[in-house]
C-alpha cells in the first residue's frame, strides 16, 4: 500500500540538537514510541542533523507553523523559546511537554514525573513541565517513604555532572582535562597544585575540581539550581512547608546526577524499614551498596544506595543517583508522553 | 668554623617519600623550621631520595636506633608502623607526632589541631596525634561558632580528592583518566556512556565518576572515613554527645578536600553574624564567594564560604575546603611542632 503513512503522530523535538534532544529522539525510537512523523527543530545556527530510524534528519530553525501541524512537541531548548511558543501550541490544542525552566512554577502548568504525580495533569491541560534534572532522582526515590511517613526536613548536597551544563561546558571540560593531565604528568612526584584556567561555560575551571555553585547566586546566598530544587520538590509533592536545604555542586563526570540526602522524619524509621519500602517505590532500583554515575550505565531508573540512619532515629540517609539526560530530562519527557497515550488521552491517528 | 653543626633538632621524618612525607620536608625547609640534621625514613621498597634544602637525601628503610637518636619524629607511613614505633619513641621522651589514625582516639594520646586544642597536650604526653585530613577543615572552621553558640547536630558531605587516597590511587586516576579522555572524544555528539574500567587502589573508577566510599562499611553501612569523622571531631571539640552525621565521597580531584556542612545550633544565628565570627576564627581565610580546590592554589588555610541559612534560622551551611596534605596532614603536624617550640617544650640544642 504505498503512500500510506504509518499509524502514529506528528511529533517535534525543540532543540533536538541540543544534549537532551538527541537523547530524546533516542528513546522515541528505542521505546517504539507511535511517531508518524519526526520533526526536529533547532535554533538554527548550525546545520546539524540528527538520527532518527537510520535516517539523518535535518533540523532547521523553528517554524512556528510547521510546530502548529503536530500533536505533540517536546521542548528541550531554551527557556526563552518555551516561553514563546509553549503556550501558544497548547492554546491550539496540542500536547506540550517542555524540560526547560520556564512553566515548571507557573500555578497553570502541572510539574510531572510520572511515577509520582500523574495525576497533576487535569483536563483541560495541554503544556506540561518536567522537573530540574537535580532534584528528580530525590522526587522519585522519597516519594513513598513521605507518602508512609510525616516528611518534616530535607538537607542534600549534590554532585552534578557537566553535562547538566550543555555542550559548551563539556567541551571546555575536554579541553581543560588535555591540559592539566599534561601538566600533572610533566611535574614531579609531588602532587601538583594544578595552575586555574580560565572558563567561560561555568563560573570557574571543572577538571580536576569541583565547583559549589549551579546557575546565579541570589542576595541569600542560594544559587539557581537550589531556589530550584526547593520550589519544585514542594511543588512535586504538594508539600508547600516542607523545610529544604541543598547545596549544589558541579563535579568534573560526563553523565549522572548524585545526591547525599538527609530525610528527617517526624516518626522514628529503621533503615531496614526505608530499604523495604524504597524497594516498592516505583522507577528506583536498589544498588548494593551503592550506584555511582559510572555504574549507572545509562540505565533511567533512579539508583538508591548507602541507605543509614543519620543524626537521630528519625532521620534516613540516602544516596541516590540518576542519570540527568534520562530520567532528568529526556526520559521524563518520554514517559509523560507515555502515561497520555496509555490513558488515552494523545490518541495516534491512522 | 668547620664541623660545627647548625643550632637545632634531629629530626626525623618516617614515610618520607609518601605524598605526605614529602610535603612535610618541604614545609620544614620552606617555614625555616630549626633542623639540624634531617633522617628520612622510608618502607625501604625503592630507593627514592627525597629532596631537602638543595639536596637530595636517600631514605632508607626506618631504623629504630637512629630514630632514637632524635628529638622530634613525624609519623607519615602506615598505622601499623606507627603502632610499631611512635609508643617506644615517645617512652623514651622522643616527640612523637603521628599523621596515622593508630593513636587518634586512644585516650593517652592528644589528637591536636593546634588553633583548636593545643592545650590538649598536657605535661608527660609525648605522642601527639594529628587528626583525619576530612574533619580538619570543619574543625578549624566552625571552632569559634561552636564555642559561642550551643552546637547540636552536624551534617557533612565530603568531596575529597584522589591524593588522600595515597599514590597508587594516584596513578590509575591518571591512567584511567587517559583512557576514558580517548573513548570520550572518540565517540559522537551524545555524550557518551563511558565504559567502568577495573580498579585496585579504590573501591571502583574514579575517573570521570564519584565513589561515595571512603574506607569499609561497617554493619550499620557507616564508611570508615565516615566513622572517623564523627569520633574524631567529637575527640577534638570535647563534645561527646553532639549528634554527626557524615557521608563521605571520593571525587576526581587531584588535592584539596571540600565539605558541605549544615550546622544546627540551640539558638538562631543569622549568616552576617556567622560571617563576622568565621572572620575572627584563627586558621580561617574567607572566600566570596566560595573556595575551590583549584582556587586553593596551595594555600595551607582552611578556606570558608558560601555561609548561608539552612533549613531554620538556627542552621548554618557552609562550604569548606582546605588542602588535605597540607592542613589535612603535613602542615598540621609542623604547626604542631612549631608550637612546642615556641612553648619553649622543645629545645634547638647548639
Amino acid at each position: 500500500m504505498p503512500n500510506r503513512k504509518p499509524a502514529g503522530l506528528r511529533v517535534a523535538v525543540v532543540g533536538a540538537t541540543g544534549l537532551v534532544g538527541r537523547e530524546l529522539l533516542k528513546l522515541l525510537e528505542d521505546r517504539r514510541f507511535p511517531v508518524s512523523e519526526l520533526i526536529p527543530a533547532s535554533s538554527g545556527r548550525t546545520a546539524q542533523k540528527v538520527p532518527f530510524r537510520g535516517r539523518r534528519l535535518a533540523a532547521p530553525a523553528v517554524d512556528e507553523k510547521l510546530l502548529r501541524s503536530c500533536s505533540l512537541v517536546f521542548f528541550a531548548s531554551s527557556d526563552e523559546v518555551s516561553r514563546k511558543l509553549a503556550p501558544k501550541l497548547a492554546r491550539k490544542g496540542i500536547w506540550v511537554i517542555d524540560d526547560s525552566s520556564a512553566f515548571r512554577l507557573d500555578s497553570r502548568a502541572p510539574l510531572v514525573i510520572p511515577e509520582v504525580n500523574f495525576p497533576a495533569i487535569t483536563k483541560g491541560q495541554r503544556l506540561i513541565a518536567g522537573p530540574n534534572c537535580t532534584l528528580t532522582g530525590l522526587a522519585v526515590a522519597a516519594n513513598l517513604l513521605r507518602c508512609q511517613y510525616q516528611l518534616l526536613e530535607v538537607r542534600l548536597a549534590s554532585y552534578q555532572s557537566v553535562s547538566g551544563a550543555g555542550r559548551e561546558a563539556l567541551e571546555e571540560f575536554s579541553k581543560q582535562n588535555g591540559l592539566l593531565s599534561k601538566t600533572w604528568k610533566a611535574l614531579s612526584s609531588r602532587v601538583p597544585v594544578l595552575p586555574r584556567l580560565d572558563s567561560a561555560a561555568l563560573p570557574q575551571q571543572i577538571a580536576f575540581n569541583v565547583i559549589p555553585q549551579v546557575g546565579e547566586l541570589d542576595s541569600e546566598g542560594h544559587s539557581g539550581e537550589e531556589v530550584k530544587v526547593s520550589a519544585e520538590l514542594k511543588k512535586i509533592w504538594g508539600m508547600p512547608g516542607l523545610k529544604i536545604s541543598a547545596t549544589a555542586v558541579r563535579v568534573p563526570v560526563l553523565r549522572g546526577h548524585s545526591l547525599a540526602v538527609w530525610l528527617t522524619f517526624k516518626e522514628s524509621l529503621t533503615p531496614a524499614r526505608a530499604r523495604q519500602i524504597l524497594r516498592r517505590t516505583p522507577g528506583v532500583r536498589l544498588a548494593d551498596p551503592y550506584p555511582t554515575p559510572i555504574s549507572l550505565a545509562g540505565d533511567g531508573a533512579v539508583h538508591v544506595g548507602r541507605i543509614r540512619q543519620g543524626t537521630a532515629p528519625n532521620e534516613i540517609c540516602l544516596w541516590i543517583v540518576s542519570d540527568n539526560l534520562l530520567k532528568g530530562a529526556a526520559l521524563n519527557s518520554v514517559q509523560i508522553a507515555e502515561g497520555l497515550l496509555s490513558r488515552g488521552r494523545l490518541v495516534p491517528g491512522i
